[in-house]
């Protein structure tokens, strides 16, 4: 069959069949209005009145009617085909037509209990859409079968393809709106088709659902003439299916036939790829459902066009005081479904519409992918301190602290290739971020032809890059929703491409973790390398350290972010948050030759207690020190640690102690965050009245923001990112933002008085130093030797 | 001609004038290898020595020698067609192609005269590149020419058409990677010519460039079959010309070629829409470009090939002491451009080549659209005193604030259709954003065909609308940057989408303002409405304010943040901001009727001031309160108003000062925000020891942030969004985070313990309340009457 336009139903559904499917249909359609509008007098055995409808009416119809076209159209391949198949919602507010479906098949009653299927349950089902204490108007966590909430926009494909990576057996129906198919990143998300294994991974069908409008506008895609966009998605590798029309009866059967095409393609090109092997990439089938908006809802209301038009959107009908001629048209409608002929007298779905739904698990709403917990297994890590950076004197040794946490994903990689369920996500930074050594053990996937001079590309592996934070981040998602685990490793300025995609799913944690019936899924671990500090060759664009601020302002139950100060600390840290659950973990690192601190077994306790006083590195070590030197993050770490030796040198009578944060969090109060610090603790650490010196990572405002309640906060002198530097050397980025050793040494002269002409002569050294160094790179082109050949020298 | 791959050149250049082009080409790319390497000897005018190559190599070879190849054919039709033309490098680091672009053509020389045309010039032009003291290899705000830097991918095409709407004249060719060409923004950007109208707009060329790889990776639209790249671009509904080739006097005869014929077709789209009008919608051509990464590079080195892999990306050759046999690799490579032909004597480009480039502002380096602010004509703004809401009695009238502001926009559009540099961009919410009243005036722009029931959609108009925000953001700022106006209207939650648009955007006004030759441009202007607080129908997924958040780590005197409490601040607002220069300003909106506070000339002054002490609200005007209810944001300001109307009713000998800020950056210090208090200010307003009851529209954690080492800071008590509330009532999410009327009330009472007793009665009242409005809704799914009816009363 030609991937064409089909106007003729053929008629592969028996009389019985179609009638049967147009009636659970109805069915679900009717189930949608009812959400929408009423609270009582849900089967309208009575004539509807005013007191029967809800005084605030939320929601959208406009997506409805087409996805519960949908739905009951893959509940026949379901069962047809024995699949194992769940749902995605792109399109926003799309909830109506899922809680519905989930409500008909039975899994809705089996987790809510309350919502029985008999008129009461239907009363309450009705009710609790779009209501206080409710449910919301998305397919939100509450909503069995949904892995993807959908309000905001643009991430339903590559939530499906993460879904299906290492899945062989899943299909994952995809239902694109066309006012989210103009996002940037669903655009370049069809491009996916390039990633997947047909042997290894699942299927997508995608089901762009062509209603023609979004809020107040029309769509593109629904715009631009079929050829055009016929061309469109065979550009992007898809041979489509287009199912046009709104006469139901055509419609039913063109897309029972365009069903069956496309289920027999996907098992084909599984077949083929599965007994001969893959020798070209698979054009997969997808579906174009052009459908009007609002189909079957009121045709026109006072004058005004309303199915197929973008006033179908929200609410297509205002039923309340000011509008009472509407409830007779609200009435009509909704008995245009013939609701006595889809429920019992109880108001149970009659027997043979729900013979239709498949059964068990195999329903969408209890696809146990979609409650990706159940299925989670977890990694074998092999010991992390085995990847010890051999460091008996601290920085004595220097070592790539990715380099060396690339050396323990390698082994992980290795040791759950048998589960298949592992993936490392990156826009082409696995390498630059020198994670090199996960090469040895597997390949970046890719399906798009290799050449000669290509490096670790194959049809199967456990690495999938593509230049789309939006990609990585949406892969790894659906990656983890359905049960697995995974890392996206990326440039720490560019992560901000992801931001609003991170809340969204730090959203759907937070709300998922208040579902009894919802498990816990792996974390979600960000390795930003390549961060603020180790863009010397990228300037000012690559430098930004905010992630971390918009990651914190998110529930403390959900986010944790760690700065380890080298490669021991890093595997400490990396092991921990690939064995967590339910978090976002941030872990920021370096991954150039740095100078390593701590052996692997100091590194363990430091990583557990998440802050230390570095005895080794203070000079004084009881409970009154001069000063506190802290430090968070690697590069920081180093130039406080640098600037310590300046002061071990130079003002040796000074008592400084030395404080290193490797959980960012515990400089939180513990009552805001449950990693944080007691007051006492705290004070423990960073003494109540001495000033404090922090060489902090990003920006400085952010350790304010932490501590601001701490006793000794206004001796808090932070130094960090201020928005300065460019392509310029290391340690003229530091220079630029005061962060360092000199700028470091020179706050500590200012914070303390009582150094008095000895402590400005120690300042004066260290301007003179700044200029010297500012000419000496300007002439040389690097920095000073001294800089780039320091070391740390013991007490 | 059909848009195809063309395999023979027919040869339009006579061969004096092909020599001609690829000695230019030579050169260029000589000046590329140059700044790349050399810091002396510019002209190898003796035996290349390891002195005089730079010690830190940084800069990216890969896709130069491709854009070089560009700009000499772009100039000869520049020349050709007399073309008012600019260069966007949308692959990154291309910053020595366009550099070594702009110093061939002499605008380099003109605005760096220390950069001159003879060999100590050459010498200082390799030197600065990528080097300390010097110049990014980004093509940043250094260079002329560019209003687009590339460090982070994927917005080139999005602004060229923002450069391109309301510049009919102008055609702006957009360099495309095929690495940026990967991300979500980019492959949404190709729909731009959906939205561009032949007659009023200028055109965009834009010319994919496909060299191959990122960098370790090949890319997807290099490896796709030619058949499905076509159709993919055809599909997105350009009409492609391929140039594919590694011979470059085929490719100079076929790039020739191909130029020839697209400029022929956009004057030839022109022509038809400008006298015959437009009937619809141009196939606009573009070019593809398909050469080898590191064209005419090493062809290998150390037995790894180089030109045409990935290993081209960035330094394809290492030169230095670990390699110093390099260093005859790289002397030959340079001397294979053959610099003796290419440069006199002293250095200075041959003049019949320099007869080659365009002359004055036709060169794309003087272009005077790439410095925006030369063509700024300040907009023409009614009296926004003319838009004033009727407010004798504070809360008597209540109105919709974007309604309102909306009327005003309406006139601004209308007095500035003349001059035609006013643009709105929005992800179709203009409408739901409640900007209606522009609709009266102009329309949405919208080239894809319009049908009975489209509304305020035409071939031309001020308002242009995609769901995507990258798009609307790209556009804005290619807008602004080719000097005219405009406004971004979105949702508050969603606009983190743009977070890292935003960025780049405001690193661009930071480095643009030290640069004495760039001239200001207009601001960038964000309305937020659809906050945080008015998404009762949307839920959690809609809910998130943290965009100030991350708004304000960027330089301050870049940013602005504004919260006007009722229509008439924002009027004032809107006025202030649309007259502004270079800022970043976000404006946070209601959309919703509410009551209205302040006329005019007390919301001008309040306003002006950025905070004030409303009397007229506080039952109390000497310096000594007992509490200060501070508000920020509209909803906050209501409900703290709210919370005094309980305070005076039932603890009326309470002296409660009542203090509101719309300029959110008065609450910094002003050693750190221009906008900000002295501290003595700031006392004055806050007292220095009496508790504060801040309600807040954003994260708390904000507020204290810009507060934390105020006087008062212990006592300042933030109410805000605490990542709370769903799909409820609108009372209701306030409740869910403490924000309502009630628990500031009760916080007042914790905070005085004086208040004893009857402190204790109202507290406990309160807490009644709150159980009982929780039961209303669920009962009702409304607010209590009396607080959806409340209303402030007069002292």
């Amino acid at each position: 069959m030609e991937a064409e336009l089909i106007n003729t139903a053929t008629g592969i559904l028996s009389p019985d069949l179609l009638r049967k499917i147009n009636a659970y249909w109805r069915a679900a359609n009717y189930l949608s209005v009812g959400q929408l509008y009423l609270r009582e007098n849900p089967l309208l055995k009575e004539p509807l009145k005013l007191s029967h409808v809800k005084k605030m009416l939320l929601g959208h119809w406009g997506t409805t009617p087409g996805q519960n076209f949908i739905y009951v159209h893959l509940n026949r391949i379901i069962k047809e085909y024995d699949l194992d198949m769940f749902y995605i919602a792109g399109p926003g507010h799309g909830g109506p037509a899922l809680v519905g479906n989930t409500y008909l098949e039975g899994t809705y009653s089996e987790i809510y209990p309350d919502i029985s299927q008999d008129e009461d349950g239907l009363r309450k089902l009705f009710t609790q859409f779009s209501y206080p204490g409710g449910i919301p108007s998305h397919v939100s966590p509450d909503c069995p079968g949904s892995i993807h909430e959908g309000g905001e926009l643009g991430y339903s494909l590559s939530h499906a393809f993460g879904a299906a990576f290492d899945n062989p057996e899943l299909i994952i129906s995809c239902i694109i709106g066309d006012g989210e198919a103009e996002t940037g990143p669903l655009a370049t998300a069809w491009h996916s088709n390039k990633f997947l294994n047909p042997v290894t991974d699942g299927a997508v069908l995608p089901i762009l659902h062509l209603n023609g409008y979004k809020i107040a506008n029309p769509t593109i895609l629904a715009r631009i003439p079929h050829k055009e966009l016929k061309k469109l998605l065979k550009g992007y590798g898809w041979k489509p299916y287009f199912v046009e029309g709104d006469n139901p009866e055509l419609m039913h059967h063109i897309m029972a036939e365009v069903m069956d095409e496309v289920v027999k393609e996907i098992q084909q090109i599984r077949n083929d790829g599965r007994s001969k092997g893959v020798t070209k990439r698979p054009r997969w089938p997808m579906i174009v459902l052009k459908s009007p908006k609002g189909w079957t809802g009121p045709k026109e209301v006072d004058g005004y066009k309303i199915e197929g038009t973008f006033r179908a959107h929200q609410i297509p009908l205002q039923v309340d005081r000011e509008h009472p001629q509407h409830l007779r048209v609200l009435e009509e409608w909704m008995k245009s479904y013939k609701p006595e002929e889809l429920f019992t007298e109880v108001g149970k779905l009659v027997p043979e519409l729900a013979a239709l739904a498949p059964k068990g698990e195999r329903r969408m709403g209890a696809n146990p992918h979609t409650n990706g917990g159940k299925l989670l297994r977890d990694l074998v890590i092999p010991n992390f301190r085995n990847y010890a950076v051999e460091t008996h004197t601290p920085g004595s040794v220097k070592a790539s602290d990715t380099n060396q946490m690339g050396i323990f994903l390698r082994d992980i990689v290795k040791h759950n290739q048998e589960q298949r369920n592992f993936r490392i996500f990156g826009p082409d930074e696995i390498l630059s971020n020198r994670l090199n050594a996960v090469f040895e053990e597997t390949d970046r996937q890719w399906e798009s032809g290799s050449r000669v001079n290509d490096e670790f590309l194959a049809l199967e592996g456990s690495a999938v890059e593509m230049l789309s934070e939006h990609q990585c981040e949406g892969w790894l998602e659906g990656y983890l929703l359905t049960g697995r685990h995974g890392l996206f490793t990326s440039y720490e300025a560019f992560i901000h491409i992801v931001d609003s995609m991170f809340n969204q799913h730090a959203k759907w944690l937070k709300v998922s973790a208040r579902i009894p019936w919802r498990t816990k899924i792996a974390s979600l671990n960000y390795l930003l390398a390549s961060h603020v500090w180790q863009q010397a060759h990228n300037g000012d664009t690559h430098q930004d350290p905010g992630f971390i601020d918009h990651v914190v302002n998110k529930k403390a139950s959900i986010v944790r972010v760690y700065l380890p100060p080298d490669a021991n600390c890093l595997l400490s840290v990396t092991d921990h948050c690939l064995r967590s659950r339910h978090y976002v973990n941030v872990i920021i690192a370096g991954k150039y030759l740095a100078p390593q601190w701590l052996n692997m077994e100091d590194a363990i306790a430091h990583c557990t207690r998440g802050i230390s006083i570095w005895k080794w590195a203070s000079t004084y070590h009881g409970t009154n020190p001069d000063v506190v030197m802290a430090s968070c993050g690697d590069v920081p770490t180093l130039e406080s640690l640098a600037a310590v030796s300046i002061l071990k040198e130079f003002l040796p009578e000074l008592n400084v102690r030395v404080v290193n944060v490797v959980d960012l969090m515990k400089l939180e109060s513990n009552t805001e965050h449950p990693h944080g610090l007691t007051d006492e603790e705290f004070d423990r650490y960073f003494t109540a009245d001495k000033p404090i010196i922090f060489a902090f990572h990003g920006y400085p405002k952010l350790v304010h923001t932490l501590t601001y309640r701490r006793t000794n906060h206004v001796n808090m002198h932070v130094h960090g990112y201020n928005e300065e530097g460019t392509i310029t050397t290391f340690f003229d980025n530091l220079v630029a933002n005061d962060l360092d050793r000199f700028h470091l040494v020179i706050d500590v002269v200012n914070r303390l008085s009582h150094l008095g002409e000895k402590g400005q002569a120690v300042k004066l050294m260290l301007e003179e130093k700044l200029v010297k160094h500012s000419a000496y790179i300007i002439k040389n082109g690097e920095d000073l030797p001294e800089i780039r050949n320091w070391k740390w020298k013991k007490n």
